[in-house]
């Protein structure tokens, strides 16, 4: 039989496992509301943000009380320890979702990137939506393979952001300087996404093991 | 007489207080690098981060030891949990300040801003110092007024930016495309540097008072 105590560390994890799956979620409807100029979805993903916003508090308020009424040790004091410095990556995964769903409102009915760069942004809202789903699964399985995962998955990411910054640069550009430098933001923001879940991906390793990989070692899961 | 435990305490803020101010000099110095092409200071700014990295290690392995030596309660309960986020925002102001510094080194000896933008980034910079100043007085003091301070800074860098923002794209710009989503992608890191100075300021309200305000709320203090 599980104590109302494990069971209130497993609630812990799994909101932030869902967390990161709505996270996943928001940032591919907002890049629907970036490609199709599609309003109702922009306005969908800076509602839901107030859900993520406040599982962002609840959790915190949850860690916080974990901590004052049981003194966790060892792996599950890593893991609330983790869980407060994991919400403050997710709820920043979600916020990204939310810059660019604003960015396709205020332009709204028009398209703010040139369809040439639409496929990279496909691409990139792919790779989101896997990396939320893949911080989900590192975090209930708490399995440091899993977490190596998001490594590869970010490489992609940095793959793609590298390509599309190559037609930026590289070649002639044909459309505005503003087109570009909306392009190039638009851009980071998918591979900021990413790297905040690489970084949960770092503490569910420090979690299973009492020790925080650096950047490169992640890869080695 | 102080007991071992409140100077571990005092510790803690204090590593985290000069991890700030640190961060304001590599900004400022990562500003020289990018305006005057100063080699020497990009690669200053890029080895020092190794002590902010260190740094960042030690202070979270100081906090995980009073979690589990001290089991703190109360404010230094809340002052241990809020370093553990801190410690995140600070370590980003630092990384922020090395990306601007691998660009200026990337493009050295050349210039990588158009002359016109620099009085923007010599601005951007000063606000910057002020910033990581004012959240090492903010977290030493715990004092709620310094840290609504950071929303005012916060305001003057955001302002900065939007005037930044719109030479690129209202008026008439006449550098490259290139040269465009350059000045967007840095004068982006010094309005994010900003943002998680005034992430700290939150967590100093938090501190003192036990309730972590919203974003526009600390502008009330």
């Amino acid at each position: 039989m599980r104590t109302a105590y494990h069971q209130q560390l497993a609630n812990l994890t799994t909101q932030l496992g869902d967390m990161c799956a709505l996270a996943g979620v928001a940032m591919k409807r907002a890049t629907r509301a970036l490609l199709e100029a599609d309003n109702v979805a922009a306005e969908q993903v800076i509602g839901d943000h107030e859900r993520i916003v406040a599982l962002r508090a609840r959790v915190e308020k949850e860690a916080f009380a974990l901590l004052v009424l049981q003194q966790p040790v060892a792996s599950e004091l890593r893991a609330v320890f983790s869980s407060i410095q994991i919400i403050a990556d997710v709820e920043r995964m979600g916020a990204l979702a939310v810059h660019i769903a604003k960015i396709a409102r205020r332009e709204y009915p028009n398209h703010v990137l040139p369809a040439e760069v639409g496929d990279y942004f496909t691409a990139m809202a792919k790779v989101a939506i896997t990396l939320g789903d893949s911080a989900k699964s590192a975090l209930i399985s708490c399995d440091p393979r899993q977490a190596g995962l998001l490594h590869e998955q970010d490489d992609a990411m940095d793959d793609l952001y590298r390509e599309l910054f190559g037609v930026l640069i590289d070649r002639e550009w044909p459309h505005s300087v503003s087109a570009g430098v909306e392009t190039a933001l638009l851009g980071r923001f998918y591979e900021r996404f990413a790297d905040h879940a690489v970084e949960i991906g770092r503490r569910v390793i420090f979690i299973n093991s009492g020790v925080l990989p650096n950047e490169d070692e992640i890869s080695a899961y």
